[in-house]
C-alpha cells in the first residue's frame, strides 16, 4: 500500500459514503475506530450541515475519515431533444423531466405528498463545501460523479488532505490521474448506487466494465493507487481485488445493515428478502444509473425515466420520503451492489474485523500453496 | 484444488473452447503441453468432425484435455409474439427471424453471398456427439447453454470423463450441481463470446454479474469446485479468482491472438486496435447474446436481431464467412471479453507459463505482506 493510504488505514477497508442518510457519523466513526477509513457523505447535504457532521466524527473519534463530495453537474445547453453538448454528453431535455412529473402525479397521490421541484439546485453546495473543507481539513476527500479541477486538488493537497476520485474506465482514471488527484476509486458495475461516471451518457448504457477486469485495465494505465468498489461483501474479496492490483477496498452494501448505519428498516432488510430476485441500475430514481433492488417503482418508470441529473432527483425526493416513512419498499430507492445477499447484521467495527480476518486467511492458506504453483 | 481437477492440471488455467474456428487441437495442445487443460470445441461441427479433432490432438500430445458441447435448444412453442413458454423463456416468434433475413439483405447482397438457412437445426448433432464421446472418452467434458440430464452427466462420469457446466447466477449453479457435474464454471458478464446463461430470456437483459462477485456467491450456494471466466488476461487476475474461491480459471480472449489460435487476423489485430472502443453484449451474429466488439454490424443490427438461437447463428454465418474472407473487420464478429485491450501475441504454451509465473509472484509478495495484515 503506498505510504500515504498507510497512514489512514490498519486494514485496507474503505466504508464507501452513502448520501441519503445511510453514512451518519456513528457509521464512519465505527469504521474508522476499527481501523478502515470511515466516510461521511457530504452530497445531499447543505456546507453547514455537512460541517456539522464533521464536527460529530470528531467527538466520535480521533482516528482519520473522510468525507465526500457530489461534482457539480455541467451546464446544460437547454436546447431541446436531439441536440448535443460538447463531447457527446446527454441532451438536456426540460420537457422530458415534465413529462416524468406527469407520470409520477400517481406516485403522489398515493403517498398524498408533492413531487419536489426539480430545479432546486444543480452544484450540491460544492463551492461552499469546498471552502469548509480548505478551512477545516479532514484527513480525505473522496469525489463523485467527475474530477475536480487540479487548481482543487492542489489546494487540498496543500492542505494535508488525501483527495480520490471514482472512475469507471480507463479513461476516467487517466482524468483522474491528470488532475492530480492522490487515489482513484476503480468502480465496477457491480456497485450499488450510482455509478460515479464523469459524464452521463445514454448511449454508453450497457457498456460498464466487470470490477476484475477493470482493476487489471486501470493498474496498466495508471500510477496511482486504487481503490476497487463494487459488490465486495466477503474478505475473500478483498484478497481479490488487492491480488489484482488494488490497494485497498470500498464498501458500501455491506455496511448498509449494520445497526450504526442511517439506512431505513425496510432497506436493511430488503437486502437478504428473497422477495427481492436481484438489483438493475436505473435512472427512475435520480435521472443517473444508480443501481438498487428491483421494485415495483423501479419496474415501473425506468424505462422512461429522463437522462436528468439531479432534476430527477430533486423531483422524487419527497415520494422516496414517504415511501421509508411508511415502510414501503417498494416506493423506495433501495440501493444495493450485486452482493446484496451476502449482507451481515453485525456492528460495523467488528465487520471490519471480520473482514480483515477473512482477508488475511487467504493470504495465509495461498502462501501455504504457493510452492505447489497451483491454486487451492 | 480438488483432486479431480489437480490430476488434469499442472497450472489452474483452463482455455476456454471457442467455436467457429479459434480452438483448434493446435491450440489446445500447446496450452495441455504447457500444463494448462487444452479444449476443443465441438460447438457448430458435425460429431465426425469433432472426433477427427479429438484425434488430432490425440497425435499432438499425450496431456489431457477437454471437449466442449453446446446444449440442444429447447423446443419453441412457435406461438407467436406475446406468448410465453414454460418458465418464462423467450417466446419464440418466426416472423422476427424472417424481418431480420430481410433487414440483412442488404449485407447480403455487399459481400456477394446468400444468407443462411435458418432452419439448419437446433440441436447441433449433440446425441451424436455424445455417443462418440462415451465410446470413446476424452478427460474432460464441459456444456455451454444449459445443463445436460443428470443420465448424461452419470455415463460421462463412469466413461472417467471430469464434467463442467456454465452458470451465470446462483440458481443456474445450483441447477448445475443438482444434475451431478464435477465443476461449475462461473461466467462473469466481462467474458467475451456467448453468455453461457441456460436460458435466453430478453426481460433479463443487463441483469448479468460481474465476476468477482459471482464468484464469491457462487462459492457460498454449492459445494463444486469452481473455474471462473470472464476478463481474465493477467496472472494477477488468476490470483484474485483463486483468493475470491475458484479452483481454476478459464480463459478465452486470452488466447484468440496466439500463432496457435485458428482466429482471422481481422479478429486477432482487433484486440488491440484502438479503432475498436469497446465490447457489448449483442444478438446481432447469432440471435442469442454474446460478447464483441463494436463494429459497423453489431451497431447498425444489434437492437433489430431477435432472440432466436440458433436460427440466427446459421442466417449469418455466410456473411461474417464473407467479411472473414475479405479481411472485413467491420462485418466480423470480433467476439471479445472486456479485457481485450491486455491482449498478448505470445505462443500459447508461453503464454501459460507467464500466467503461472504472474499469479505466482502475486502470491509469493502476498505471503510477504501477509504478516502486516495490509494490502500490498
Amino acid at each position: 500500500m503506498s505510504s500515504a493510504l498507510t497512514g489512514l488505514l490498519r486494514h485496507p477497508i474503505v466504508q464507501a459514503p452513502m448520501a441519503g442518510g445511510v453514512s451518519v457519523p456513528r457509521l464512519a466513526a465505527a469504521v474508522s475506530e476499527a481501523g478502515g477509513l470511515g466516510f461521511l457523505a457530504g452530497g445531499y447535504k447543505t456546507a453547514d450541515g455537512m460541517y456539522r457532521e464533521i464536527k460529530q466524527m470528531r467527538g466520535l473519534t480521533s482516528r482519520p475519515f473522510g468525507v465526500n463530495l457530489f461534482m457539480p453537474q455541467p451546464e446544460q445547453s437547454g436546447a431541446g431533444a436531439g441536440s448535443t453538448t460538447a463531447a457527446g454528453a446527454a441532451p438536456f431535455d426540460a420537457g422530458a423531466v415534465e413529462v416524468y412529473a406527469h407520470q409520477l402525479a400517481g406516485e403522489a397521490a398515493w403517498y398524498r405528498t408533492e413531487l419536489g421541484d426539480p430545479d432546486s439546485g444543480r452544484d450540491d453546495g460544492y463551492d461552499a463545501k469546498l471552502a469548509v473543507l480548505l478551512d477545516d481539513p479532514v484527513a480525505a476527500v473522496s469525489f463523485h460523479f467527475g474530477v475536480p479541477s487540479p487548481e482543487v486538488l492542489a489546494s487540498l493537497r496543500r492542505a494535508g488532505t488525501f483527495t480520490l476520485v471514482t472512475a469507471t474506465t480507463v479513461e476516467e482514471a487517466l482524468a483522474v490521474e491528470r488532475a492530480g488527484a492522490d487515489a482513484v476509486i476503480v468502480q465496477g458495475i457491480e456497485a450499488g448506487g450510482h455509478q460515479g461516471t464523469h459524464r452521463d451518457v445514454p448511449d454508453n448504457d450497457g457498456s460498464g466494465i466487470g470490477l476484475l477486469s477493470l482493476i487489471a485495465l486501470v493498474r496498466e494505465a495508471v500510477g496511482l493507487p486504487l481503490v476497487a468498489a463494487g459488490g465486495i461483501m466477503r474478505g475473500s474479496q478483498i484478497a481479490a481485488a488487492l491480488a489484482a492490483g488494488a490497494s485497498a477496498v470500498q464498501l458500501g452494501t455491506a455496511f448498509v445493515p449494520t445497526p450504526e448505519s442511517g439506512a431505513a428498516a425496510a432497506h436493511k432488510e430488503a437486502l437478504t428478502d428473497p422477495l427481492f430476485v436481484g438489483t438493475r441500475l436505473t435512472r427512475a430514481f435520480t435521472g443517473r444509473p444508480a443501481r438498487g433492488l428491483v421494485n415495483r417503482f423501479l419496474r415501473e418508470h425506468g424505462r422512461y425515466a429522463p437522462a436528468a441529473y439531479p432534476e430527477v432527483h430533486h423531483l422524487t425526493a419527497p415520494l422516496r420520503k414517504a415511501a421509508a416513512a411508511a415502510g414501503d419498499a417498494q416506493g423506495m430507492a433501495l440501493w444495493a451492489g450485486q452482493g446484496h445477499r451476502m449482507a451481515r447484521d453485525m456492528p460495523a467495527g467488528e465487520l471490519v474485523e471480520v473482514l480483515a480476518a477473512e482477508a488475511g486467511a487467504v493470504w495465509a492458506a495461498s502462501a501455504a500453496d504457493a510452492e505447489g504453483g497451483a491454486g487451492r
